[in-house]
This record gives C-alpha cells, sequence and structure tokens, in this order.
C-alpha cells in the first residue's frame, strides 16, 4: 500500500506505523487518520505481523490539530463539504444525531480498541491534543524522556476528544484525568511516567530499541490467538458491569484455545524448556465464537 | 444568601464554600448538607464563578456526623418527622423503596458530580465519615501536613454512605478502597497522598494559597464551557460500558465548540503566545445537546 | 467437614484454608475448586468466622493447572465423561452457550466476589496461572519477598481464566494488566507490590503473622453485617454504571443499620474510648433488602 502521510513496513513480526509529516510536526489530518486505519487494516490481516509500534519522524511526535488554518481550525462545520454530507443544515444548526458529526480521532482510537495485535507507541518530544489522545487505546507507551504531553483542549476552547474521556481514567485514574483534562496544562515525561500513562523513559537514542525489544517479547513468546483473544477481553472488561461477563468469555476460550494445537505446544515446550512455536493463526484460527459482541451503533 | 452552618463568597472568579459550624468539628448535619448544595447551585449559575473551593473553619475540616445525639445517632428512622413522610412503617419496618429513606450525604455527592464547576477540597486536621466521603465528588483534595481520614463505618456498626463505595475506588483503586472500608481504620495524610486520595500535601499556612494557586489554574486559562463540558464527560464516563459512549460524546463536542467564538479566541491566543480571553458564557452558551443525560430516577 | 485436597480450621473468629497438595505443588484440580467453595461456604455460615485466610502448605502458593497430563492439558473437553453432559458436540465442535462449558476457576473468583467475609490470601514461593487468578476476588493479598507471579497464559497457548481480565485491572489498572498478560511473563514481587497486587511484602518467616495481624484487625475492631454489607457494596460498585446505584443501597444501608444494636454500640463504645463488643450476627442481622441484587445467570 501507498501512504502520503504514514509509513508502513513490516519486520520479523513487527510492523512500523510511521507518522510521517515532520514540516507539519505531524500535525493530524482526516488524511492521516484514515492512513493509519488503514495500516492497522493491513496488520490486523497480515499473518506476519505480531505487533504494531506506532512511531514518527522528525523533531516530535505528534503537535496535534494543524493549526495553519489559524482561528477556524476547529470550525469543523465550515470544512465539511457542502450538500448532503455537512453536518450543518442551512439554518446553521447542527445536525447532531447524524453520523456526519464523527470526530475523526475517535474514529482512530475506536479501531485501535479492535486491533487483534497489541499496538505500541513510541512517543518523543511532544504529543498534545490528539498526538497524546490517539495513543490512549494502545496496549503500551514508551517515551523519550523530554517528552512532554499535553491534554489542552480547555485552553484552546474544545473539548477532549478520541473517546479520550473514557480511555484517559482507565489508564492513569479517574483524579490525574480530572487534574491534566481540566487544566489543560503541559505534563512533563516524569510526570506522565508517575501517573502510568507511560511504561517507561529513555534516552531519545535508546527509545525505539525499548519498544521493539518489549514487542520482541510478545513476538516470541506467545500465541497469536491467545493475544488477539486476550487484548479483546482485557479492553471490552474495562467497561463491564459484572466479572460475569468476564466468566463468559472465558470459559468459553478455556474450552476452544484448551484444545487447540497452540495449548499443546504451550505445555509441551514448557514442560520441555524450550521457546514455543505455535502455529495458530489469526487469520484461520479464531474461535468459532469471536467476535462474541456487537458493536454499539454510531448514531 | 444567608446561612447558617456555611460561609459562602465569591473573589475574582473563586466561590468559596466553608464549614462553619467550628465548635461543633464542622459535624455535618441535613440542614448544612441543604446548605453546600444550595450554595453549588449560587455557583453554577453564576457566570462569575470559574471555580469552587470548599474548605473549613476550625480546628479540622470535619469529623463527620454529629454525635452529640449519643447512641441513637445514626437512628434516622427515629429522628425522621412522624406521619406519611416517615420511612418507618407504623410496624416498626423500613419503607425502602421510597425516596424518604435517601442519605443525605448521597444527595451532596449526586450534587456534586453534576457540578457544572470544578470543585476543590482543602482539607486540614480530620475528615472523618461523611467529612472525607462528603469530597470525594469533588475534582481534587488538597490538604494539610497533618490531616488524618476514616472512613469508620464498619466500626460504627453502620455501612458506608454519600455513594462513596462507588466514588472512593474510582479514585484510589479498588484495592485501598477495600482495605480503608472494611478495617475502618485512620489514614494517614503520608497514606492519603500515596494512594492518591489528595492531590499534594502542604504545612497547614500554605494549604489555601495551594488550592487557590490551582484554582486559579483553571480560572485564568481556560474556556468555562469547555470545562463544564469536560467535568460532566468525565465524571460519567467513569461507569461507561463502551468508548462509543464518549466518541458520541466528543463527536458532539468537538462540532459544536469547534465553531464557537472561545475555539477560534483558543486557537489565536496560542498562535500569538497570549493568554485566552474567552466570553462564552455556561449560562447562555452550552451547546444546545447538554444536557445530554437522563439522570436515573432515585427509586 | 473433610477435605482431601485443602485443609480447613477455624481459631478465634479467623478460618484458615490451607491448599494442600504440596506434593504436587498445590497445582489445582476441579476437586480443590469444588472444596475450596465447600469452605468459603462454612465460613459463610460460621458467625465464629469474621474473615477468611488462605494460605498454602509447602514450597510455593500454587504453580496453577496440574501439567502431569502433558500436552493434553487444557483440553477439558477430552476429559469430560462421554454423554449429555459434555461440551464436545459428536461431530467435535464446542456448545458454548451451555452451561457446561464454565471454567472451573471462574466458578470459584465468582464465589469469592460473593463472600459475606473478607478473604486473606497470603502468597509463598509463586503464584501462577490459576495460582494467580484465583487471588484476584480476595480482599487483600500479602506476599513473601520471594514471591513470583505469572500470568502466563499466552505463553501457554490458552487465555486467561477466573474473571481475571475483569478482576486484575481493578486491581492493578488497565496498562499493568495489559502488561502482564500480553506479555505472559513473570512478575517479581517488587513489582507486584508496586503495581498494588500485594499489600506489603514480608520475609517468609513473617508472612502469616502480617496477614493474621491485618485480618485481627478486622475481626476485634469492626461489626460483622457492617463488614459484610460493605464488602458486597465495593465489589459490587466497582463495574457500576453510575454513582446513583451506590446511593440506592446506601440510603438503605444508612437506615437499616442506623437502627441497629451495633450502631448503638459502635457509637457509644466510640464516645466511651472503649472496643466495641457488636452482637448482630450476619446469620440473623443482614437487612431485609439484602441480597438486592439478582446474580446473572451464566448462559
Amino acid at each position: 500500500m501507498s501512504f502520503q502521510n504514514i509509513l508502513y513496513s513490516v519486520d520479523d513480526g513487527i510492523a512500523t506505523i510511521t507518522l510521517n509529516r515532520p514540516d507539519k510536526l505531524n500535525a493530524v489530518s482526516e488524511a492521516m487518520i484514515d492512513e493509519i486505519i488503514a495500516a492497522l487494516d493491513c496488520a490486523d490481516a497480515d499473518d506476519d505481523v505480531r505487533v504494531v509500534v506506532v512511531r514518527a519522524n522528525g523533531r516530535l511526535f505528534c503537535a496535534g490539530a494543524d493549526l495553519s488554518q489559524g482561528a477556524g481550525t476547529f470550525d469543523y462545520g465550515s470544512h465539511a463539504p457542502v450538500g448532503p454530507s455537512s453536518p450543518v443544515r442551512p439554518d446553521g444548526s447542527i445536525d447532531y444525531s447524524h453520523e456526519k458529526v464523527r470526530d475523526g480521532a475517535g474514529r482512530l482510537t475506536l479501531r485501535l480498541y479492535r486491533s487483534l495485535k497489541p499496538v505500541i507507541g513510541a512517543l518523543h518530544g511532544a504529543a498534545v491534543g490528539v498526538g497524546v489522545t490517539m495513543t490512549l487505546a494502545m496496549d503500551a507507551r514508551f517515551a523519550a524522556d523530554d517528552t512532554r504531553f499535553g491534554l489542552v483542549f480547555t485552553r484552546r476552547g474544545i473539548v477532549p476528544e478520541a473517546a479520550s474521556t473514557w480511555f484517559l481514567q482507565r489508564i492513569v485514574g479517574l483524579d490525574r484525568a480530572l487534574d491534566w483534562c481540566l487544566t489543560g496544562r503541559m505534563v512533563s515525561a516524569g510526570e506522565a511516567l508517575e501517573a502510568g500513562l507511560v511504561r517507561s523513559l529513555h534516552p531519545a537514542a535508546e527509545l525505539l530499541p525499548a519498544a521493539y525489544a518489549y514487542a520482541r517479547e510478545i513476538a516470541d513468546y506467545t500465541a497469536p490467538v491467545s493475544v488477539a483473544l486476550t487484548r479483546q477481553m482485557l479492553w471490552q472488561m474495562a467497561g463491564a458491569r459484572h466479572p460475569m461477563e468476564a466468566h463468559r468469555l472465558d470459559s468459553r476460550g478455556v474450552y476452544a484455545r484448551g484444545r487447540s494445537d497452540d495449548a499443546r505446544e504451550g505445555v509441551a515446550s514448557f514442560l520441555e524448556k524450550r521457546p514455543p512455536a505455535f502455529t495458530d493463526r489469526v487469520s484461520r484460527d479464531m474461535p468459532d465464537y469471536f467476535p462474541w459482541w456487537e458493536d454499539p451503533d454510531y448514531s
């Protein structure tokens, strides 16, 4: 596939998505979002991909929205094409009930939420606005020592997007989420580490090696189908009412995967004290109860 | 407005609610609860109020319930007026299905949950029973170095109130909430800080300056409508099943606020490297999809 | 009662359940699960039991499943008796919709979730697979300094069980849960402490004294009915949508327990600065609105 705003490559089981608008500080556009989603689709469909790493070219990870349009930057209604696809009615009011008013960053995080492969963010420099909220549905964030984070929405007169009011507090807790989102202040790498937003901090030159080493650990030792199921179970249980929901899922999983070739290999390799060689594939061997959920409608 | 149990004042964008029964160690009565709720109503209706600080006069923040009635203190049924409004039936049983059995502290925390303005607690000395549970729906708690906390309900033969079994674990995690509530033991300021119950600790003389400095940061740099929306989004997403709920909310918010005067000012002030001067007001400029929720019935 | 896989005893208000297959490293079988559940039933029905401690004999707490069956260990379908009770259909497919596919470890954690008495785990050596997931619905975990933990499911080709994808993240947060479950790596005692999985670490000889001292604090100072109610409220509110759910519960609790003998004793003992002597009993004095929930069906 050919992309304009990102790079995509696969090497030894690890896909890399690189934000690649360094001259724009990797400002996020709808086109970039569509490309990241397309790259995630590639990764999910490709059994050679076990883990996805998201990184960025240039001076910083992502400065957020492209403010080159100036004060009208966030006036999405005015940018939308004229006609039936515009959420702005002729009288100037907004048609909220319609799919047209869909936040692009949220389309991305909801896609990450459904990913079959773990996604790891490697952040450096700064991650501001959508630059940080897009990473909240990833499975891990590693950062360079100097990275600064900003959920700056209240300082720009807008509101948090990318479903970040749901994701952020499940990673850093409600109190931190309130602090960062209500003040809109910039957050240091140290504070982000302490809050659990990032897994660990690294000198800039060691950031990518750390992120790939972590990806390797998943790629080399775990079963792809187990990882795809486990990832979905954890994310979906984050909002579940009752542990019975998990019990239903893992009862099915225990039976379905317990009789798999991977389960035999997992036990055999452990008893023989050797690395496992799992053969089941996500494209082919997901259990027949998968997917077990119905995605809620947008509207 | 004139209050008997609290003081209320507004200065330079910050409202202050002061618990003012120092001779009773600010023991909470139904009358005090009603007054705090009325003060929060004032603050929400007043565009000159950006943030609310809750503090206390006297030796300590709040000792909890007023135990001067002795062993019968918590026998609310016997205190209730005779007649149709009493939850106690003629045969002595309690009518649980009725609004009559409504915990007053819970009325307060549910009101805080809906607040349009951030509420910051400044606690000193001790916060025990309802003295601590009432603060759990606030957006931040600052405390003096010597403050002690106690969720002492199991040691008094009663149960946690103020919806604290919901709020507390979303701030300090389930394990801490189980520890504190099952043992009913007193918790030191240091442990409260480590658990995230309080944002930071301060020498007594520096507590209020710290709380007001934090309030100032919100008041001076953020957009009131953005803050009101963001606060609701974060609190309501704390229990939400699926990130799609947040996506629906912030898609609307992104469009509604993106075209606002505040969004233009937010971007312009950022690009011009000057403080923003937001002009949208909570009383007038909340988006037309607000409020988006229906409060669950009590009964 | 007589057990084959565990020991059960009660002493001075504290029940002890001891995993007792030391020669098998306390590998968990369905028979052991049934016995632990039966012991929890005993503890709940016995007013002399205030707290339950779960510990293990031998070199380590629990190595997980018994792998002596080799590569087919997790092929539960093949182990199930032939006939109508088997989840495996004649054509080899699995009947997922049926109660037959019920994970045994999940039956145990759902039973712990409903316990009327606090349950405290005292872990040493290692807690791997079901050895750690079975403890996630306990109210506290204490561990010896050298204890290692492993949510190793993805490395065995299976998936997390015991409803652990729900429980784990409510104790250690979503990010840690993703880390531990996706990689399947072993976790040190220090990391478990830092993440909040265990309350504290102790030299091996001091582990049980620490766990029993904590149990004593609950047994000696708290009201049994208050503890049973509070425990249920906290666990059930972990997944609740809205704080109104807690408000409904604690409004009932405030009235029901506020008029109890225990509430009178709780206040009187506090005012008289003496230890309380609570007389209400779980077998007899739970409020008439208890249980307030309907357990969700399994199927």
